[in-house]
């Protein structure tokens, strides 16, 4: 099978090598991932400048790019100018820090895998929490590979793909594997001075609130316990449940 | 009332000028959006450098602010630092383009959007189908003023927002208003040489296909016939009725 790798936080860092290792185990890879940090670019496409490739490495069986684009553009360049054959796995991360939650709309590493889903490609995220640079991924490799055997066996359905987030690893032997739902919460945000020579200038900070932190069937309860989460998603937006009730508003002229 | 008026286009857009002139009707108005340009980048966050803001515009129920940051930066640096009692209510737009079906998750017009709601802010997305920049907004004005006046009348859901698409008000003269639902498909992606210095540089292009271009229900359909199209976004990206599928794949361990 065709797979293809990427993620958000650069082609250099240890969570893309970990995933391709194990990603050569199935079959032909092709990597090709931003060539500088992209965190938190969500489903950001650049539209504004042209965006470039470079051949990095070639043999056989797999080839690895770099891009000067943002996750989204990764996964646009590598199936329509890139991949003869349309991929028929898409694996992004692993992600150095969690995409639990509300996580998923700002991270570059879901973003990756909801464009592949788009494309009527089956794609799976991973994640840690541990946002380290030098992180031992070595516990997560049997899981990830356990993950994409039932994908590649059971297939998901139009529409679908997986967010996997592990505990932080280097506090937790992982326990084992939930399928939970994306908790509700927000994040809070903190905007801290950047002391810099620009006036009104602010770092974005902030931290994780769990709107039900004791609901046991949810992703950041299964990875604040030493569990890794599996939470399907969708990236269909509309509520059809309150399609009516506008209709009943008087919405429509 | 407090109202929050941002966009992607940047700030001296047609589109953001006219949604500010209604605004004003409506209550005390902050305006606080890009400095440049930001289509196209989704739920993005500025992380890797600080943002920054200026004072463009200040008078008893009237402030104007740019940023140099995404239109979700903008929404978080106005709700936790600049306003200081949270709005009622966010109105981004009018984006010069259209957002229906799956551009949703692409531009940061309707981002902008999704983070107020996020943060339990009634919110409203207005986009126009042409990209013209000096597009002569008129015919919008009371479509906006109703849709605002019910949404403050009615109260959306915790969770919900609107995406309210306007059809190419050059061609049409607007029919009317339809509640619908976002049409499903994707943008096929077309990569063209830059041309330019560089090796391997493309300018990202694409044309929308319609998965279901018949379906009468849909965003798409209505803006293609002069209609407005309103439609309820939810971002909950679980997709509930797959958890348990999962778990008897056995996923679970």
């Amino acid at each position: 099978m065709n797979i293809l790798v990427t993620n958000d936080d650069g082609i250099q860092s240890a969570g893309i090598r970990t995933l391709i290792e194990i990603a050569k185990e199935f079959g032909n890879v092709t990597v090709l991932a931003p060539d500088s940090p992209q965190s938190a670019k969500s489903h950001s496409i650049t539209v504004e400048i042209p965006i470039s490739y470079k051949l990095i490495e070639k043999t056989d069986n797999y080839k690895e790019y770099s891009c000067s684009g943002t996750p989204v553009d990764c996964v646009k360049l590598a199936i329509h100018e890139l991949v003869p054959q349309k991929p028929d796995l898409i694996l992004s991360g692993i992600n150095h820090g969690q995409n639990t939650s509300l996580s998923v709309i700002y991270s570059g590493t879901m973003a990756a895998v909801v464009e592949g889903t788009m494309n009527k490609i089956q794609s799976i995220g991973f994640s840690v929490n541990n946002v380290s640079p030098d992180i031992d991924f070595s516990q997560t490799k049997p899981f990830i590979r356990e993950i994409i055997r039932k994908v590649i066996d059971n297939k998901l359905p139009a529409g679908v793909c997986l967010n996997v987030n592990f505990p932080d690893i280097e506090k937790f032997k992982i326990k084992g594997v939930k399928v939970c739902r994306a908790v509700n919460g927000v994040w809070k945000e903190k905007f801290v001075s950047a002391n810099n020579k620009y006036k009104n200038a602010f770092w974005l900070t902030g931290e994780f609130e769990n709107f039900e932190p004791h609901a046991k069937d949810t992703d950041e309860y299964a990875v604040q316990n030493g569990y890794a989460s599996v939470v399907p998603v969708k990236f269909d937006f509309t509520d059809y449940s309150y399609i009516d009730n506008l209709k009943t508003q008087g919405f429509e002229k």
